[in-house]
C-alpha cells in the first residue's frame, strides 16, 4: 500500500530551518503520503519511528548525519521525491539572504558593522560555547539561543562575561527584549517602566504579554537562561541583570522569574533584590515563602501575578513609604537586641514570621522552630519574643491583656538590659481586656526611656494598638498616651514586626548581602544603544529582527573544520592564543 | 532599709480577678513599696524572685495556696499591711456582683435561664474540664477561656461535642464573636458579611479588627483554641465552624485564622474549604502554599492581607466566575486523562505547579518532583504534561514554537488514546516564533474532535494563546481560529491549567474530601438567636456581656471538693450516672 525509503547525507550540515524547509517541500511532492528530514540522532530516530518513518537503510546514521525518508504511495514517487532534494535545497539556498555578500566569520561581521553590541549565537548546541566564547573575545555581549551546551560552558563563558562586564544570556534562551528590539522569540509589548530578568522563556514571554495586557510596558527584559538560577551557575546572569536594572533611571519596578531555582540561589538573589532600592516582583516557580512581601520584594506564584503586581506597583507614584529607621547613632555601643513582649499569642507567631526574614535567630517562649526555644522563659536571650498568655504564665494569675503587672515588670527588666535597643508590646483593645492599658503603659515606657537615657543608651519602644474605634478603650486615645510616652505606634502587627525587624538587623549589623565576588558593572549603555547585532545561525532571527527595524549582520556560518571535532579543538586554541583570550 | 515578708493560706480559692485586686490594694497602702499575690506554683515562685519578692516563709507554698507577699519599708507597714489582707478580700466581695443571688451551680443557673444556649468557662485549668462536660450534658454550647487544659480532656470534649452537634470553643479560647456579641475579649466590630474561624484569639481579633478598620463587617467570629488544628485534635472545632459558616446566607467570605497548624490537618481543612460553595481566605501561620489562590481558597501570610482580601471579595457583588466544566456525560468511560504539550518550558513548568493541587501524579519530562520523571518522553502515562522544547526534541530540530511538526504528530498520538479527556496546548506568539501557528494547530485540533467523537468519545482541547495584540501573528485572529476548532483559549496559563486540573480531578473522580467521620450538624440557629449565656468563671465576662445587652448568669463557682482531686473524681462520677452521661 505504500513504501518508505531513506537515505543518509553524511557530515552535510544545514540549519534546522532549512530541514524543516526540506522536509515540508517533500511532503508536499505528488504521491508522497509523508517524509521526514532530520539529524540523525537516536532521539530523531525513535521520533521517525513512531511516526512508522523508520526505513532500514538509515538506522545507521549519526548524530552528524542529515537523514531523509519518505513514505510514498508506490516507489515512482518516492524515488523522484528523493530525487528532488538536491534541488530543493539548491533553491532554497538562492531564496534566502544573498550569501554571497554575507560574511563567513563573526570576526569579518564585527569590522563590518564595529558598533555592533549583540551577537545572537543559534548554532547547534556542540558548537555554540565555540562561537559565544569568539564574541566575548570580541568585547561583545551574547544572546546565547542554542541549547544542548554543557554545563561547563556555561560556567566558563559566564565567568569570563561577568570579569569583562559583559552580559551572557543563555544558553538556552529563548528570549530578550532590549530597549524594545525583541531577541530571539519576543512579543510586541508597550513600552512602559516596568524591568524584568528571567531565567525562563516563555516565562518572560507570558509575564511580559500579561503586563501589556494589563495596560503596563516594559524597559528591558533580559533572558538568563534556564540553568542561570541552578547550584552550580549561582545567578551569574540574573545579578547582572538585577544590578543594572536597579541603576537604570527608566526601569521603576523590577520583576525576577524562573524556573525552578535551586534554593540557596534564589535565596541570594532574594537577599540581592532587597538592596534595591525600588520595588521588585519575584516569580521563580515552586519557591515558597513564608510571607508575600520583605521590604521591597514582593512574592508572585503565577505569572499573571507576577504581572499585575508589577503594573500596581509601577503605577504608584512612589512606593508606599517605610517607616524611616531612627538615628543610629543615638544608640549606644553594644545595644543590638529586639525583645517582644506579646499578650496576643498569635501576634507573637506573626512577628517570629515576619523576622524570619530580617534575623538569623530569634528566641522565645513559642517558637516557629523547636531550636530557639528558651531555656528560660523569664530570661530572655539575644533577640527574643516572648508570649505572656502562654500557659506557663496564667497559672492563678489573669492573663496579661486583663492585668498588666507581668508585663510592667518584664518591660523593666528588659529596658535595664544595655544590649538591648528595641522592644516591641501588643495593646490589645476590646470587651474583655483592660480598660485602659496605655495609663498603666504609658508611664512604664517614659520610665524605661527615661532610664535608658540616664544610662546613655537609646530605647526604641514599639506599640502594636489591635483594636476599633468602637472598643470601649477609646481606640485614638489609647495611641495617643502611647506616642506621648515616645512610643512609636503601629496598628498593623506585621509592619511593627517588619520595623523591629528591621531596626534590629541593622544595629546586629548582619551582612544582608552574600559576599560573591561582585562582577564588574556591565555599561547600562549598552541596553539604551540602538540595537546592532550579528547573528550566527537561524536566519529567521535575522529577519525579525530587520521587521523590527533593527540593524543586523547575518554570518553565513559552516562547522568549522567541517565538524571535525578535532580539528576544531586545534583551530579554536589557536584563535584564542592570536587574540590572547584565555 | 526594706524588709519582705510573706504568709500563706492553704487550699484557699479565689479567682485571678480578686487576686489582681488585692494585690494592687496592697500595693497602695502607705509604707508598702510591692506587693505579690499568686499562686504557689513554681514558675510564679520564680517570678516572685525575679521581682525580689521571695519570702522564705513562702517557699515551701504549693499550687493550691494563695500566697502574699509584701514588700515594705519597715517591719511596721508590712505587719499593717499583712493584717489588712482579710478586710480587702471581704470588701471586694461585697463590692462584686451580689454573690448571694447567684446561683451556686450550673444545673441551678441553667434552670434559671433555660434558654440559654452557651456557657463560658474561665475557671482554673484543672476544673475547666469538668465545668464543660457538665455544660455539654446540659445540651450547652462551650465557650472555653481557661488554658491548662489536658489535651486528653480536649479531644474527649470534642468528641462528645460533635456527636451532639454542639461547639466546644476552647480551651485557650480567648475570642468569639456570636451574633454580635463578643465572648472573652473581643473588639466591637461592624456588622457585614464576612464569617471567622480561628485558632488563634488574637489572631482573630487582629483580622477583625482590620476588616472593621478597612470598612468591612463580620456575621460571626468564632474560635477554636489554639490546639485545635494540631493532629491529635484534628481540627474538630474548626470543621464544624467551616460547615456553619458555610451554611449560613449571611456570611459570603469565609476566614480561617490559626496558630501553626499541623500540616496534614491544615491540608485537610483547606480540602473541606475548597468545597465550600463561597470564598474562603486562608491564614495559617508558617503554613506556606506554592500557589496563592485555589479555586475559591486565597492564601494569606499575614493578618492584614487576610483582612484586606475578605473586604475585597466581600465587596465584589459575585466573586469572578471559574469556566463551567463541560457536560461530563459527553466523556466516554474510561477517559481521565489530560495530556499537556507544551512548547514553552515554563509555561509546563507553571502548569505542572497548579496541577499539584488537583491531581496526586503528573508524569513529566521536567517534573517538580523527580519522582514523576516520565521514563521515556516519546510514551506519555497516565496525566502528563510535556515541555516539547527540551534539549532531548531539539538536537538538528527547530523550536516548536517555531516547527509545529512534533507538535501536530504527538497531538493525534494523545488524541487516539481512549483514556485522554483532556489536551493542554501553549501557542506562543511574537517575534521568532511560527508566523502562524493557529493555522497549523486548527485544523489538527478539529481532525481530533472528529476522531474522538467518531470513536464515541469527547475531547477536551485547551489553548493558551500567549501574546499581545501587538504582535505580527495577529492575536485575536489567532484566538478565533483555534476557538473555530473548538479549543477552549484561554491568555492566562494557570487559569488553563487550573481549568484543566478541575476537569481531570473531577474524571478521574479524585476525592477531594477526607473522609473523617462527619460530624452532627450544629443547629444555625445557635449564631443567630439573641445571646442568653451562662458565666463560670472571671466575673468581668459577666460585666463584658452586660455591657454588651446580653443576657448573662453568673455562676457562683468554687472548686468542687474544696479542691480536693480524689473527692472531685467522685463526684464527677456519681453526677454523669445521674445524667446518663458517658
Amino acid at each position: 500500500m505504500s513504501i518508505t525509503k531513506g537515505e543518509i547525507r553524511s557530515g552535510a550540515y544545514y540549519d534546522s530551518v532549512i530541514l524543516m524547509q526540506l522536509q515540508r517541500s517533500l511532503a508536499d511532492l505528488p504521491g508522497v503520503i509523508d517524509a521526514g528530514v532530520i539529524m540523525g540522532t537516536d532521539a530523531n530516530k525513535e521520533l521517525l519511528t513512531q511516526s512508522d518513518l523508520l526505513a532500514p537503510e538509515i538506522t545507521a546514521a549519526g548524530a552528524d548525519d542529515m537523514v531523509i525518508v519518505i513514505k510514498g504511495e508506490d516507489d515512482r514517487a518516492v524515488q523522484s521525491a528523493l530525487g528532488k532534494v538536491d534541488d530543493l535545497l539548491a533553491a532554497r539556498r538562492s531564496s534566502g539572504v544573498d550569501a554571497e555578500y554575507l560574511p563567513k566569520s563573526l570576526e569579518s561581521a564585527a569590522q563590518m558593522m564595529p558598533d555592533s553590541q549583540w551577537v545572537l549565537v543559534s548554532v547547534p548546541g556542540r558548537y555554540a560555547a565555540g562561537v559565544a566564547r569568539e564574541a566575548l573575545n570580541l568585547e561583545k555581549h551574547v544572546f546565547l539561543y542554542s541549547d544542548n551546551v554543557t554545563l561547563m560552558d556555561e560556567i566558563a563563558m559566564k565567568k569570563t562575561a561577568a570579569e569583562k562586564g559583559l552580559l551572557v544570556m543563555g544558553p538556552d534562551c529563548g528570549t530578550a527584549i532590549v530597549h524594545g528590539i525583541g531577541l530571539g522569540f519576543a512579543n510586541k509589548v508597550r513600552q512602559g517602566s516596568i524591568g524584568l530578568v528571567a531565567g525562563s522563556g516563555t516565562g518572560l514571554q507570558q509575564v511580559t504579554s500579561r503586563i501589556h495586557q494589563f495596560g503596563g510596558g516594559i524597559t528591558q527584559a533580559l533572558g538568563t537562561g534556564g540553568r542561570d538560577l541552578s547550584e552550580n551557575v549561582g545567578a551569574v546572569t540574573a545579578r547582572q541583570g538585577l544590578d543594572l536594572l536597579n541603576r537604570d533611571p527608566e526601569t521603576k519596578v523590577i520583576v525576577l522569574v524562573s524556573k525552578p531555582p535551586a534554593k540557596s540561589v534564589a535565596d541570594a538573589l532574594v537577599a540581592a533584590a532587597r538592596q534595591a532600592g525600588k520595588p521588585v516582583v519575584v516569580d521563580f516557580i515552586g519557591y515558597s515563602t513564608a510571607v508575600r512581601r520583605v521590604d521591597n520584594v514582593h512574592f508572585a506564584t503565577s505569572f499573571d501575578e507576577a504581572a499585575q503586581l508589577a503594573v500596581d506597583l509601577s503605577s504608584r507614584e512612589t512606593e508606599k513609604v517605610e517607616a524611616s529607621l531612627p538615628d543610629l547613632e543615638r544608640f549606644s555601643t553594644g545595644q543590638q537586641y529586639l525583645r517582644g513582649l506579646f499578650s496576643g499569642g498569635t501576634l507573637a507567631y506573626e512577628a517570629l514570621l515576619v523576622l524570619q526574614d530580617y534575623l538569623p535567630e530569634v528566641y522565645s517562649n513559642v517558637p516557629l522552630d523547636k531550636k530557639y526555644r528558651l531555656e528560660d522563659s523569664l530570661v530572655s536571650r539575644e533577640h527574643t519574643i516572648l508570649d505572656l498568655g502562654e500557659d506557663e504564665f496564667t497559672v492563678g494569675r489573669l492573663h496579661p491583656m486583663m492585668d498588666n503587672d507581668l508585663r510592667l515588670r518584664r518591660l523593666e527588666m528588659e529596658a535595664s538590659d544595655p544590649e538591648v535597643a528595641v522592644i516591641l508590646l501588643d495593646v490589645v483593645l476590646g470587651y474583655g481586656a483592660h480598660p485602659d492599658p496605655a495609663a498603666e503603659l504609658a508611664p512604664a515606657i517614659n520610665q524605661a526611656h527615661r532610664q535608658a537615657e540616664a544610662a546613655g543608651r537609646h530605647l526604641e519602644i514599639l506599640a502594636v494598638v489591635s483594636g476599633t474605634d468602637e472598643d470601649p478603650q477609646d481606640f485614638h486615645a489609647q495611641i495617643e498616651q502611647l506616642q506621648a510616652a515616645a512610643a512609636r505606634v503601629f496598628t498593623s502587627n506585621d509592619s511593627a514586626a517588619a520595623y523591629a525587624g528591621r531596626l534590629a538587623k541593622t544595629l546586629s549589623q548582619v551582612s544582608p548581602q552574600s559576599k560573591g565576588e561582585s562582577p564588574a558593572e556591565v555599561d547600562l549603555q549598552a541596553l539604551y544603544q540602538p540595537m546592532a547585532a550579528i547573528n550566527v545561525g537561524l536566519e529567521t532571527f535575522t529577519e525579525s529582527l530587520n521587521q523590527q527595524g533593527a540593524r543586523v549582520i547575518q554570518v553565513d556560518w559552516r562547522p568549522p573544520a567541517s565538524g571535525n571535532e578535532k580539528l576544531m579543538g586545534i583551530l579554536e586554541r589557536m584563535k584564542s592564543k592570536q587574540q590572547g583570550g584565555s
